[in-house]
Parts: structure tokens; sequence; C-alpha cells
């Protein structure tokens, strides 16, 4: 068995290390033009080319979740491509989710203004009632998250594209109820995948919708959020805020207005990151169950988009 | 149903209004000498001559969680005390220490100071088995503290003064384990009662114990910490900071070193507020199943004094 390596942006040494380790039989190499054929191939973001020469791939195993990149290219009509399903992910993005959701209800960011003031303040306490939390995006992320919430005693609600089912969270789905689940969300978190149905999903009109004094949590992908029109809705005092994880040009451009809105919390695409470690496990026991012919979780769809 | 409302040094008309909206098939009455013997009694400091008086009461609520004050009086023989359980407090010391863990291990005050500075930076991610949480304190807060914090995969320890048995934390107990509940701790979080045997349990000896890098969260009393002690830690560099919402003096004095340390983050005590609402819904729901003749908790036994 032959397994191509061809990540951007990542340091190729620890992958390979941990890869070949995990999966002693195997021959694992970067990739390079001209390159033999393998049978198994480790992505991140790789040129067209690889994937034009590397016909003969059963599986193409993404370093992410996230597959948007891979979506604009062609791959080889046998392979099927598989997304990092948690990766470590999951208990990230619930911790990241979760600080964002109660610094936001319990004020913890006026409270530091305030000590930075030296000012010993008391603010009212406000109703958790009051703070439902809408999750967009019912996956292997989205449904840790909405979970993590619940433990803090909000309402959570969840919104996927198909029907979904999950203790505690009521749940909504498809353009149907898009409506009447942003009326009845106060914080909205993204964690969908972006798709040309999910690009600009948080737009004006769907950011009106929202409960009065809405919080906007974008921890999937920039180009979700139309970031004019969150402006325009904090501006006009609609929304009160947002946490922003990612941006629709990253590093976000030095005159960005995010930068320094007060209303806003900008962090540097840090919500979760793949952790090496835990995704090598994760591939080496999808390859070893595909070569035993047996089913696996995270196979895109290409129809989908994700 | 008639429900008589009896609370020294409580605004009545907010609790009354709350009550009555939750039960609006009682009768809800602040009580006076010679008022209509009710069915149940809300009460905080409530005199003598109401018990005396109010013979037919099956329900007697208290609006906090210490009773010490009805102990010393005699009830109507055929009453219930109940005392409200948590009153809100536990979710939000849950919240509170969990959003301070957080922001600590995933250096969220860090990436702040980087984005206020116009810097996108980017930080090695760590490990969270690098940080164990050890809690001082395993009652009704503590307990639900610890459960928080092991949903997002901490190791959790917890300290008491008795032994304590809880899924998915590693239990310690009295002076005997309390060096190697230390030892294996790297962020310690308080919420002990304030006797003479825990203050000052925060010294120089017990904070030294604390893995290096240590992180201090108190959200129990001010005095549980010897705050200089604290300072010379962390200066030292054994220490990387403290969360704290507690002081010796409150409001913290204006020349305090905390308002302005840049390893300490400062909140003006508001951790956890007994709410009103939340209790209310408590005080309804526990009126509710006892009409219906199922059993409530909270309900206090004479003998053990809570």
């Amino acid at each position: 068995m032959r397994i191509s390596f061809c990540c951007t942006d990542t340091k190729a040494e620890p992958w390979l290390e941990g890869l070949r380790a995990a999966l002693p039989q195997a021959v694992i190499e970067p990739w390079s033009p001209g390159a033999p054929l393998a049978d198994y191939a480790v992505v991140w973001m790789p040129p067209q080319q690889f994937l034009t020469e590397q016909t003969r791939l059963k599986g193409i195993f993404n370093i992410g979740a996230g597959v948007d990149a891979l979506m604009k290219l062609d791959w080889p009509s046998g392979a099927q491509v598989v997304r990092i399903d948690d990766g470590g992910m999951a208990v990230q993005m619930a911790e990241f989710v979760c600080h964002a959701v109660i610094r936001h209800f319990r004020e913890l960011d006026g409270y530091e203004v305030d000590i930075n003031n030296g000012k010993w303040s008391f603010r009212r306490p406000r109703l958790r009632a009051d703070f439902p939390v809408g999750i967009m995006g019912l996956g292997v992320l989205g449904e840790r998250v909405a979970q993590a919430v619940s433990h803090f005693d909000f309402p959570v609600l969840g919104w996927s594209r198909s029907p979904k089912s999950i203790d505690g969270v009521q749940c909504f789905s498809g353009q149907a109820q898009f409506n009447e689940f942003l009326a009845a969300t106060r914080i909205l978190v993204c964690l969908l995948p972006l798709t040309p149905d999910t690009r600009g999903i948080m737009n004006l009109d769907a950011l009106s919708r929202l409960k009065p004094g809405g919080y906007v949590i974008n921890v999937a992908r920039g180009a979700h959020l139309v970031e004019g029109d969150l402006l325009a809705l904090i501006d006009s005092g609609h929304l009160s805020g947002a946490a922003l994880d990612v941006f629709s040009t990253e590093p976000l451009p030095p005159a960005h207005p995010f930068w320094t809105h007060p209303a806003i919390t900008v962090t540097p695409h840090t919500s979760a990151r793949t952790l090496r470690e835990e995704s090598i496990a994760q591939i080496a026991g999808k390859i070893q169950a595909l070569q035993r012919g047996e089913p696996i979780a995270g196979v895109v769809d290409r129809n989908r988009g994700y």
C-alpha cells in the first residue's frame, strides 16, 4: 500500500513519522510531480495537478473538517474524499463556543472594561431563559457544541439541512424552518460547512430575524457571514455584538473595522485546530477499515458539498 | 390554595408578582398578624409569631440555602421546611469557572492582547492532559463545577473535608491527602466554605505545591487566599496567574496591586448570585409537586441541622 502526502501550509515530517508509525506496512511519501501512483492520499489544499496525476487513489483524507477547498477541484473518479470527523476538534469547538456564550451572557467583557477603569461594578443578573442559543450545523462538531451549551441550562436550538434529533436540543431543519429557528434564537452559532447553499447565510435578512440583542458566534468559515450586514445590524442596535474566529479574508486585513469594534471579539482562526496525533490515529483507522472493506464515517458527498 | 409571604429584608412586590404568575390558581398574600391560615409559606427570617399562628402549613420555603435562622424557631408540626437547593447558583459557578479555565487553557487573554495590538498571532495548541483542574470543596456547587469542567475532557481532581465519590473526578479528602491533591493539580479552584480550618488555606506552602505554571481560581471567600503569597509565587514564575472574584477586602481597595496585575483577572464578586426568578420557579415547582403528592428535594432535617 502506498500513501501520498500532499499538504500545503503543513509541516510534513511529524505527519509522515506519525503515519508511518501507525501504518508500518505502508509506503508513505511526500508527493512531488510524477511520483508513483498511490492508493491513498493525505491532503490539505492540494494542487489540481496532484489529483489529476494520482488516478489510482481510493481514498483522499482531508486533514480538516472543512472540504470547501477540495470541492473546487476535480478528483479521480474512483476516490472517496474523507474529512476529519473530529480529530480533537469537537471538544475545542465546545470550549471555544461555551467560553464565548458565557462571556457574552455574563457580561464578562463589560466587567473587564470596568475593572480596567478601576471600577467595582454591579450589573443586574440576566436570565438564561432570555438567551436561547441556536446552533447552525449539527454534524459531529455542532452536536458536541449543542450538548456542551445545554449543560449550562441555556435553551438550545439547532438547525441543519436534514432533520436531526438530539437530546435537549429543539431541532429545526431545511429552508422551511430556517426563519422559525432564527426568530427563536438570541445567540447564533455557525458551525455549518461552506457550500453554495450556506455561503452568505448570515446576511441582513437572516440576522434581522434574530431576537433583539442577538449575538453572533462564527467558528465555521468567514464566507458564511456578510460582514457589512453584521456591522449594520450592530450599529442599528438590533444585534449586540459578535465573537468571530473566521473572516472572509484571513489574516484579517489591517484596515478592517472588526479589529477595533468594541462589540466584536476577534480571534485569529483558533477555535479548533486539527490535532496531529488524533487525526493520524483517525486516518490510519479509516484506511485499515477501507482495506478490510468496511464502511467509514466522514465520506464527502460531492453533490451535497460536504 | 393559600400562600403566605413573610420575608424580612426582602422587597416583597417582585416576589409576590412572580409567585402569582407562576401559581395563578393560588391566593398569595404578604403575612400580617391574624391573617387567614395558609397552606404554604415563603419565608426569610420570619418571626416566631408567624410560625405559631400558621398552624395549617404543609410546606415552608426558605428563600436561601442557609436555614440557620429557621433552626432557632419552632415550626408547625405538620410542616416540611424546604431550602433553596442552589437558587441558580450552581450553574452560574459552573459557567464562571469553566469560562476561567477555558480562557486560561486556550490563552484567550493572550490572543486578546495580540488583537488589541493589531497582531494576528499563532500559539501552539496546548494539551489538556497537561492542565489537571483541582477543585477544593465538593458540595452542591463544587460537584456541579467538577462535572462541568470534566465535560471539556480536562483531568479533574477534587478535595473535600470528608470522602466523596463523583463520576469522572479523582477525589481526595482530609488533611492527609491535601498535599497529594495539590501536587497533581495545575488549575486550582476554591469553592470551600469559610471556616477556621479553611481560612488562609491557599498560602505559600500550599500554592508552592501546585504543578509549575499553576493557576488559581477563587470563587469562594477572599480570606481563603493569602494574597501576598499568591503575588510572590506569580512573581517568582511558579504560578502563571489567577482569576479572582473574591478578596480579603471588598470592594477591592483602590491601591491594591490586583487591579492592574497583568496575570490576574479581577471580577467584582459576581461569580454566582441568588436569582429571584429561578428561586420562584423552583418554589412553584416544588409546591406543585407536593400538591401532586410527589417527593421534593431540599427538605430540611431538623436533627441534622440543614
